[in-house]
Order: structure tokens, then sequence, then C-alpha cells
């Protein structure tokens, strides 16, 4: 594959505006998207990416100048698992994000300020909303498959249930239908952390020419230990010390907290704490079950969980697989050994892209 | 047990000061103490209690006018488990505690001002020699027992390796003789949540005349979550509401939210960040076999651990265990079904007290 862009299209507008599931209307919506591989002349060779809660629209291939390669570069382009010289795949930053697509830092048309706090809240559906309108701009009717990870699995979820002859073949890997309450608790501590930081000012911190950046830190910093697994920070880094950067009289000094204070730090330059806010939210309230007690989707489901995933273990792919056979919808599970964590679905633990491949085919 | 009360006694001085292990020298040192029961005539009744991470000198019984019952009243007391009628009980507050012991809050004689950021760092083996000096100024020789769960626990190994001959039985409890990465990964994010508060002013808040509030609530509430378990959380909370109190319109309105909010703001008026900082550290770099290697203390130990405990589950003790046994030291070790992870020490799952009462005697 060669060299990739993201591309920016106004997918509503004051006369034609997205009217989220909350009631509130955007007027003005832009979604930030990337597409790799042709849309064959029978449009039905489309795969929708859908990326996770800090995730993007760049998700395979390299950008002119720019050494990032997309973020599930592993299971996408010529030959892969998700193989672009057969299908057209289509990646796009959430609604709500903060890259490229629109959201709370975007500039508000009735006011002409970034909607800041005043961005309204949304729902699962409304990311769907969103994907659909990209979709329908593409020309794409029914996918051919969408695949997603972890929050990217969820959209999906939603997806198929809402509208049950949109989607062929469904792949969410370390996916959730209802978070835990330990889950939530996580998510309430970073929403804290975010939001009664000094510089939140109730949302209007870039009226105050200032972030959250305190805040932001030390959720991403939790999160990240939950992304990853107790057996792989014991690999990488054991209880290995380095003295080396910040003052230590007071802290400790081992090497694990290097490397969090670097997953901190990198994430407040790509992400905004109220994006942050509003993405994870609808994971909070998500019951796609509960929300279409009657939906039957045509869509054909392949779940895949990691043994070491402590954030959405397997228990929760096995919840989904149960409520969709109980609807009579094909679904089937594989839980697969891998030591990363929620992480392993970004990764190449073996068998994953063997699975992703066959199941496409 | 009638009512009891906390004491104080001074036990280092210019003349005799506490050297610490990382050499600094403490020329005052005041020990917050409670004892319930009685020393008998031959002075060989007496069982030491030690207190975890946040806990205080206050384990059993009421004090006078104040509704709070000591922190392991449903072990300790008249016929309990840790019975006072035939045992004299000890319970000390750490060294570089907040609740009547000597710590980075209390005044540095040499200056006339709170140590603050100044005190010295501790080591397990300091808390020891508070506690060893305590014992000594009550005219305890060789303990009966010691009892301590999680970081009480790890003293109290410290102790035994450290003096083989001081202790006759130990009760360590969902306690742990080293750290995983994730543990420290976790202490990490606490304390950075802490040390990066733009209000910790290098720790010299106390001269600015405010306390780091926002970074050692989060860092509590995220160590909350730790301490119990996804099923308690599940049974307690579940996916309940509670639309009252603070604003939600940027957050969420969780039960599970509204608890963590009062187990953060509570912590703040009872816990100095200092003494957090300083108690946490000396846990992430314990490692009591790699220090005394060819200890081989006379003690005899009890381990229990319980099966939801995921800060320091089942494997923690089956090291500990392990550990000992190779040295030819007396121990057992029993895993109980508890529902409520790591605070089921504190708490009374089936089998647990029965342990320890049958152990003491």
């Amino acid at each position: 594959m060669g060299y990739v862009e993201t591309q920016r299209v106004v997918l509503a507008t004051e006369r034609d505006p997205l009217v989220l599931t909350g009631g509130a209307a955007l007027e003005h919506v832009e979604v930030a998207y990337e597409t790799y591989g042709e849309l064959n002349a029978a449009r039905d060779n489309a795969v929708m990416v859908c990326h996770a809660l800090t995730g993007d629209a760049h998700a395979a291939g390299l950008h002119l100048g720019a050494k990032r390669r997309g973020w599930w570069d592993n299971l996408i382009g010529p030959g892969k698992a998700v193989d672009t010289d057969r299908f057209f795949v289509v990646s796009a930053n959430l609604l709500g994000g903060c890259s490229g697509t629109t959201g709370p830092s975007s500039i508000d048309p009735a006011t002409g300020r970034a909607y800041g706090p005043d961005f309204p809240a949304l729902d699962m559906a409304d990311f769907v909303a969103a994907h659909r309108r990209l979709l329908d701009h593409l020309g794409v009717g029914r996918l051919h498959a969408a695949v997603g990870g972890s929050m990217g699995g969820m959209q999906i979820l939603e997806w198929a249930l809402r509208e049950p002859d949109r989607i062929d073949r469904a792949v969410l890997v370390a996916a959730s239908s209802r978070l835990t309450t330990e889950n939530i608790a996580f998510s309430s501590v970073a929403r804290a952390a975010i939001m009664e930081d000094p510089d939140f000012h109730g949302g209007r911190y870039a009226e105050h020419g200032v972030t959250p950046r305190h805040g932001l830190k030390i959720a991403r910093m939790m999160a990240h230990i939950t992304y990853v697994s107790d057996i792989s920070l014991e690999t990488k880094f054991g209880h290995r010390r380095d003295t080396t950067g910040l003052d230590r009289r007071l802290g400790t000094d081992f090497e694990v907290e290097h490397y969090l204070q670097h997953q901190g730090e990198s994430f407040l330059d790509r992400f905004d704490a109220l994006s942050y806010l509003h993405l994870t939210r609808p994971m909070d309230y998500f019951d796609p079950f509960g929300t279409h007690p009657d939906a039957v989707p045509s869509t054909r489901f392949r779940l895949v969980s990691f043994d070491s995933d402590w954030r959405f273990p397997t228990a929760h792919s096995l919840r989904i697989r149960d409520q969709l056979a109980a609807r009579g919808v094909s679904v089937e599970h594989t839980e697969l050994t891998s030591p990363w964590g929620h992480d392993s679905f970004l990764l190449e633990p073996p068998g994953y892209h063997d699975l992703v491949r066959s199941f496409l085919d």
C-alpha cells in the first residue's frame, strides 16, 4: 500500500442536520476518514473499520512525510488479514473526537466559538449515525464486513442491532455489550481526574487558554494499566529501576513509572479532555441488547477475546455470544492465548489475524 | 471493652535518635498507640497489631465521645479472635504517618517548621524500628504474636526476618513479600496524581497554605478500586444510577461514582499527601527475602489470602509460604472464599477469624 491521506467530508448541514439520540441537532458535521483499496463495481467489497476510544481515522499505511503507521497497519493492507487488494476499507474518526471529526473542540457555527462543554452528549448510536452517513456518501450500501476492537466492536454491535440488514459480517475483538461496575468505576475516576482538575473550568478551559493537563495525563496513565496485563508489565519492566529524568526524591525510580509517564505525556499532545469525556460516557451507558430487545440482525458475528484481557475479559464476549445465539443470530467465539491484555487486539497473538482473514473470505 | 484512648510517647530524642535505614537520624520521634487488655506478670501475652497503608493506632474499641469504632474492632476485643481478656494488644500509628506518630507534617525540631518534603525517605525496616522501641518502652520482650493485614503483614514479615527471636507467632493476612509490576504501576499513578498536582509545590504545600486535594483524592479513588472486587462492586452498585448531587452533564450518574467520590473526599479529611508518598514507597521497594537472604526466624507463620483479592492475590501469599518453607520455617497458608477483594482482611468472611483465634491459642 502506498501513502495514504486523511480526507474530510461535510456530512451534516443546516438543511440536513444530524439529530442525535438525545435530541440535539448538529448543523455542521465534518468527518475525517481514510480509505484503502478500491470499491468494486458491484459495491459489495466494503469493510468498515471502527476505532477504539483514543484511535483516529489513520488505521493503516503511512502518511506522506510522517513516520507513524496506522494503528491497525498489521491487520490492514495488501495481502494482510483485511486485504486491501480485495476490499475497500473505510476508517473514520469518531463523532465527538479530536482528530478531524467534529467534536467539542470544533467551532459551533451558531456561536463562532468552540463548542466546549456545550457540545451535546453522545450515544453509541450517534457514532454509528455518522459512520452511516459516511458510507452513504461513499456509495456503499451493505457492508461486506465491519471490524472493530474494544469500543470499535461496540459500535458495530450497536449498528448491527439498529440496522439489521446493513452489515454482512461483523468482527468484534475484545468488545463488550455491557461494562462491569468495575469498568465504570475506572472510567469514573478518569472523568473525576479531568473534570475536577482546576484547569478544567467546567469544560471552558479553551476560553481560559489552558487545558486540564494534569487530570488528562493521570486518567490516561491509569487507563493504560487496564489495557495491558500483569504478565506483560512483569515481563517488560519487572522491578528494574531507572534514576534518570524526574526528581525521584519523593517518588520512586522504577522503569515502569517512566513508561507510564511517557504514555500520559504523549497522550496530551494528541487528545482533548472533553473528547475523552464524550467518548467514554457512551461506553458506560452502553446496553444494546436492552435498547434493541427484538432486533435480529442478518449479520454473521465472529467474536475474539484474549485470555489476559482484564478490561473486557472473555466473559464479555461470552455474554455477546449468548445474547446473539438466543436470538438465532450466527455467532462464533474464540478465546485466544495472548500475554498482552486488552491491547492484544492491536497486536498479533498467534491465530488472531488468521481468524479475521478466514472469516472475511 | 470499655472506652479506649490513643496515647503518645516520645521514643527518640537528640541523645537517642532513631537512625533510619537510609542513614538519616530523627531526633524527635513521637508514636501514637493504643493498648487493649493487660500485660501479664510473665510479660508473655503481648500481641502487636500492625496497620495497613492508611490505618492508625485506633484498631479496636470506641473513643470517648467519638462514634468511630477501631478499624479492626471485629477481630480485637473481649472474647474475640484476638481476645483482649487474654492478650495485651498493642497498636501503633506508623512512622511517617499523619495520625499522631511523627511524619512529614510534624515539626522538625531543627527548624521549628513542619518537615514537609525534607522528611527522610523510609524503609519497611524503619516502621519496624519504631514498633520495637514502643515495645521496649512498654516492657514487652518477645511477642506472643504479631497480626497484620496487607502492609501490616509486610511489616511483620520484615520484623521476623530482621529480628528472628522477637515474634513467636505471625499472622499475615493478604500480605506480600514483593509487589508485582502492576502493583507498582498503580502506586506510581497515585504518586503522580499527588506530586504533579499544581498544589503540591514540590511538597511545600503547607507553606503555601494549600494541600494537593485533587491529586490525593484521585489517588485514593483509584486505589480504592483495587481494594474491592469486581463482584462486590457489581453486587453493591450494579448499573444503578443516582442523579443527585454533582453536575452530571459532562459526566455520568452511576451510584458507584457517588461512592468513589465519597471515598476520595473523606480521605482528604484524615490523610496527608506526603504521608501517602512516604508510606507507599517502602511497599514498592519491599523485598525482605532479598534483604535478609540467610535469616531463619523462630516465628511460626499463619498466612491467609482471599480468592477475590486482586491487589495481593493468593500468589503473593504462596510466594511467602514457599520462601519460608525453603528456609525450614513453620508456615501454614489458607485461601479463603470471600467476595470482598483485598478489603476482606478488615471484614469477616467465613472461617477467617476462627483461623486467627486458633493460631493464637
